[in-house]
């Protein structure tokens, strides 16, 4: 049994951008890097928030980092001793991820003795507005101690500053940042209270964007001087009395003291462990990094609201502009369904809740109904660029397709609603917009669909399907399944929803000619070309014409290479006129369709298609590990599922793209580790309205343990090897 | 009046190319690059033959260069004296393009004194196979001479060798040197006679691929020696016994003698000028520009075969892989249905000849119908290539779309066809396979066709237009009109061939399902999409989304090159995502069916696209000034006229693409200035079945004097500011 804590002895200089990553602590409303207290905006620490963004001139929109309350660093006579400017003896972080507990302890030598410091911090997850941190210092020779506390405003931003003013204050020994953004001019108020078990002499001043304590004291040797900040972040777009709400909060804070708090923040883990823990037994590694990924899911699961999503990046910075993905929906919410489905509801109603936006961006390009961003910000803004990528031998931009082709975002909607739907039982998210979702998104692969002039059936040209590196396609099969499947849904919900309430018959009868409709979508559900296994391969096109593209192995190809950082993809990609492909694309839809697929069509195809995967993407190990223990293949789905599991653990992806940094977490690939694990090797599913387990452990496992939710009752779901056990634990309460 | 010579005094070895454009002769069999007899392959020396193509390994399939029998150099006093090595004392060459004939003129300094050599050439427009030269030597000392001469089948090829075999002979005082081609075993044999005014020691020797006469004499002071060239050229595409013709050839040819044979091919010149010269009075330059055009047109008018058609580098060379281009229907064609119908017939009987190869193409796409060759070589093959530009930047093949979506080509065929039975009168090319053409043609575009799922219209979606600077559009509205045509064409047809003969009627019955092709032509014809010009700016978008593209000017564009022989096109080209477009477009869509839109629509479409077009294409300029008359502004359209028609004659054009030689004549150009004088100019146009002329002349010509063949007749135009005058002088004997 592992102790559910991530370590790092040492101090590696050349880790500090990942461990922002790896060390991560988060509630959901905001999520703060594994940075050192005494970082400035060079080592990128960052308090990131969720759901607020802002534009600076033509730069990326992006979410807000708020300042950094958390700012700290220490001189000992006279002499500053900090990170990482100053090498340290000893230096260690550990993360306790059961409890989201960050640590650090570094050893300096100062020429006379050592100087030893250690903090510990969290963000509350029982108080989403609270960051609470204890830091000690302690010497083995007496001395003068003199400590630099505060809020760093100064903060890290990608395409920053996003705070054009910033009003730095004190009052009642408290002090307060807030920062005005640049477009919109929302406020970002932090407040932060200071308490400590010794005495020293107090100064607060400013320096630059900086509101810092100044505290000096005569330090004696071998003696622990502890000190507690307690920090309060509220925005004027969490309420119109943010900076009252901020400074009553720390002052509750700091009256409850550090103990009291922390044990409530320790509870409310448990509480999430109680449901969402997996117990593997025979792989402590693999268990580790599977509750790691969890762990990494409750830190950014919005918990504070009841219409908002998940970042593509989560809590971890402002990469990929903090937006919203289909990530959301095909990765990360069964994690929430099977465990705490009032967050899967909050995921899909802030979808619901941008169904304007969706219909915006479809009427942008001309289209009726709902076209769902790529790239979704608030209201649905569609924050994916037309220049996407830069060409590293011209460094001009080149024109990509993600924003305008890769319409299957919207039936990825879909899916997520119609999942939470059955997996639930519960039809209040349907009556609360969903059919309108629904109805739109149909309305929109509607409007798309074109004919032959001489044949009956209908095709959805022009795409990009889930493989990036092939754009502009014609009848990509995942597309083109899950266009039907919107369809098909379509016509279900409109066949249902006049038994749901009067009302909402009403309401919809008004807004639809809902016959029409019906006929429509019933008729392109039927007439939808869905490209079908070739007769003696029984290997499915990815799209029209894949099969003339050069067969080349992924070895060959990295071969031919000019430079490492070149675009595989787009119009001359040295992937796009191979059958090379970014990730899971005809497996993804293979897992997602597997009952409609005969053994063979899905070994076939995963044997097919696998070798010709470079997985260059998160969200793509998963799926071909899902399949394959759909084929019975657990042993080969097993490194997959590793691959997944262990992402933000290893932190081995790509940290920079030029000048731009692209790392951070991966909730993708943490939802698609747990996906495997639940659905893959326990194999897990829904039957007849049944819960269902066919277990495919890996060789070496001897059992899983987890707990998932259903319909409203909690099961506990053991498995050995090919045998499985569902128990009814009784009703789950929210 | 201009005397119908072009000149170049001085030697000036930057022009070794151009000139072997500039001062080609040719009869349409052969075309003799403007080279001297000494040249050797790296001068570029040609005598390209039309219509046979070879291949080596993978490189591109090119026509063959026959061995040059007109190789001939001389030495004095043991010392050569030849071009380019040997820097002369004067040097000029002249073409008389009235009869095309070659003059060289060149004097060396021996030292002791001047050595003179002359020559003259052409290839007989009576007698395709022949070519003759008439070369003289004189000194202004007693001396020496040994000539050189013979056939060397060291031959300049772009992508050859392509005589993996040649056979050396003479014998009956003859050389002869027959050529094998590399992949088809083909052969092509050459036989030169030699005859001369004076006596001299001979010897026949072979050097490498070389078979050379010397001829030693001892040469008098002031004395001309002249000695004669006959030289054939026969393959074994034109006959079986070709070396037999071609010996049997020189032998007749150097019995009637030099003289004689001249003056058969100037009388054969004039005749063709008794049709098709333009006198222009007012203005010189553009009608010695237009008339050398038009001698152009004649070099390479193929009249020894009833089916060929003409490449868009003519005879030049093996430029563009020697294949025909919708070039020869779009912009030749009038040219020849004005002056020299059967010729026009011939070139049109190569594309019904080649309709196998165009539905052969369509099903390898897997479309119905005819798709016909971007780049068509003999039997329809397509030449073009998936790969047509290299990378600048990577050195890497693009990946180019103008073989597979530049559909426009097959209604070109069709406007074709229509054109010569609208101008002639004669239903034999329709009987004669092209009504299969034109239904064939029809068949493909309606296989393309699609439909919106929810809207009654058609639309065209993927393709390149004649602007490929923007590759895979859609609603390219000159597609979709040409379509468009297409289909009310093969209507037509379908409505007329009932009556034409019986025999035919069986023919086409069996084949087709007339009723069914009829109604759904028909239907096609009527919901096909044609882009509208908008309601306030009157502009037609060239296709869909077109007016999003940036705004941007050429020049602004051109600051924009990192480097100057940069692909404007492709998907990432500086052009592509600008409205900036490489050649007329929507302007030769408003040529061609100019009749259908108010004047201010021609008007606002002119103005709006001309200072957006790069004209980087020599199919661009005659489109502008012929709208540009239709439009009642001549004085726009004369600048654009004289780029048209001097295009060949200043040879501004671009010779090098890399390493590859892309230089050569450009008929398209000569045929669109022929064009703009006539149709635009003059305004020679139908109506009604009748011939009229609207004439719009530049302000500063007077007036314009020419003759065109209509049904049969031949008519005397005579134009004078706005005044027309249209006589029928008779019955036109071919």
């Amino acid at each position: 049994m592992k102790d559910w804590i991530i370590w790092e002895n040492g101090f590696h200089i050349e880790n500090i951008s990942q461990n922002g990553n790896k060390f991560l602590v988060g509630n959901g409303y905001l999520g703060i890097r594994g940075t050192l207290p005494e970082y400035e905006k060079s080592e990128f620490p960052a308090i990131n928030l969720a759901g607020i963004y802002d534009q600076v001139g033509v730069a990326w929109r992006e979410p807000l980092n708020a300042p950094n309350g958390l700012y700290t660093y220490i001189e000992f006579n006279n002499k500053p001793y900090r990170l990482p400017g100053d090498l340290p003896l000893n230096h260690r972080m550990a993360l306790d991820y059961r409890h989201g507990i960050l640590y650090r302890d570094t050893v300096w030598d100062s020429g006379d003795g050592k100087i030893k410091v250690k903090s510990e911090r969290f963000a509350s997850l029982e108080e989403k507005h609270l960051i609470a941190m204890k830091y000690s210092i302690c010497s083995d020779v007496d001395g003068e101690v003199r400590i630099h506390t505060g809020i760093d405003g100064d903060v890290w931003d990608i395409n920053g500053p996003h705070y054009d003013e910033l009003i730095l204050s004190d009052s009642d020994q408290l002090i307060q940042a807030v920062g005005i953004t640049h477009k919109n001019k929302d406020k970002v108020g932090v407040c932060e209270a200071y308490d400590a078990s010794f005495s020293s002499q107090k100064q607060i001043i400013t320096l630059g964007r900086k509101i810092l304590r100044v505290l000096s004291f005569h330090a004696k040797a071998g003696v622990n001087y502890d000190f507690y900040k307690y920090i309060s972040v509220y925005t004027s777009k969490d309420c119109l009395n943010y900076i009252d709400n901020a400074i009553e909060l720390v002052k509750k804070a700091k009256e409850e003291g550090y103990e009291t708090i922390i044990e409530s923040h320790i509870a409310e883990w448990e509480t999430k462990w109680s449901i969402s823990e997996v117990i593997i037994d025979g792989d402590d590694s693999a268990m580790e990094a599977l509750n790691y990924s969890i762990y990494h899911l409750h830190c950014i699961a919005p918990r504070h609201t009841d219409s908002l999503s998940i970042a593509a990046r989560g809590l971890s910075g402002q990469m990929y502009k903090g937006a919203v993905f289909w990530d959301t929906e095909m990765f990360m919410l069964d994690f929430f369904l099977f465990t705490e489905p009032t967050v899967a509801k909050t995921l899909l109603k802030y979808r619901i809740d941008t169904l304007e936006g969706a219909k915006r961006k479809a009427q942008s390009y001309g289209y009726q109904g709902a076209f769902y961003a790529w790239e979704s910000q608030e209201g649905g803004y569609d924050a994916c660029s037309d220049y996407n990528v830069i060409d590293v031998f011209t460094k001009r931009p080149m024109r990509t397709y993600f924003k305008d082709k890769q319409i299957h975002i919207s039936s990825a909607i879909v899916y997520g609603i119609m999942r939470y739907v059955n997996y639930t039982g519960n039809l209040d998210l349907l009556a609360d917009g969903g059919i309108e979702v629904i109805i739109e998104c149909a309305r929109f692969y509607y409007d798309l669909l074109l004919k032959k002039v001489d044949k009956d059936r209908y095709e959805l040209n022009d795409v990009i399907g889930p493989d990036e590196y092939h754009e502009r396609v014609n009848n990509n099969a995942y597309t083109n399944r899950m266009a039907k499947y919107t369809f098909e849904c379509a016509a279900h919900v409109i066949k249902m929803y006049r038994h749901m309430n009067k009302d909402l018959d009403d309401k919809l009868s008004a807004q639809y000619n809902m016959t029409v409709l019906l006929e429509r979508f019933e008729d392109a559900a039927l007439k939808l070309y869905i490209p079908q296994p070739e007769d003696t391969s029984k290997i499915i096109r990815q799209f029209d014409g894949y099969e003339q593209l050069e067969d080349v192995s992924l070895k060959e190809l990295k071969g031919r290479l000019l430079d490492e950082k070149e675009y595989w993809g787009g119009a001359y990609g040295l992937a796009s006129h191979t059958k090379i492909i970014k990730q899971a694309d005809v497996v993804t839809m293979l897992n997602i369709f597997s009952g409609e697929y005969s053994d063979e069509i899905l070994l076939k195809n995963w044997e097919y298609y696998e070798p010709r995967t470079e997985h260059g993407s998160s969200l793509s190990a998963c799926m071909y590990a899902m399949l394959a223990c759909k084929c019975n293949m657990p042993d080969k789905a097993y490194p997959l599922f590793i691959k997944s599991a262990s992402t933000d653990l290893v932190q081995k992806g790509k940290q920079w793209a030029g000048l731009i940094y692209i790392g951070g977490t991966h909730p993708a690939s943490s939802g698609g580790a747990y996906m495997t694990a639940v659905e893959g090797f326990a194999g897990i599913c829904l039957e007849d309205g049944k819960l269902k387990a066919y277990p495919n452990l890996p060789r070496h496992w001897n059992s899983m343990i987890f707990k998932i939710i259903y319909r409203g009752d909690i099961y506990k779901i053991e498995v050995t090897k090919k045998l499985a056990k569902i128990s009814n634990l009784g009703k789950y309460k929210a």
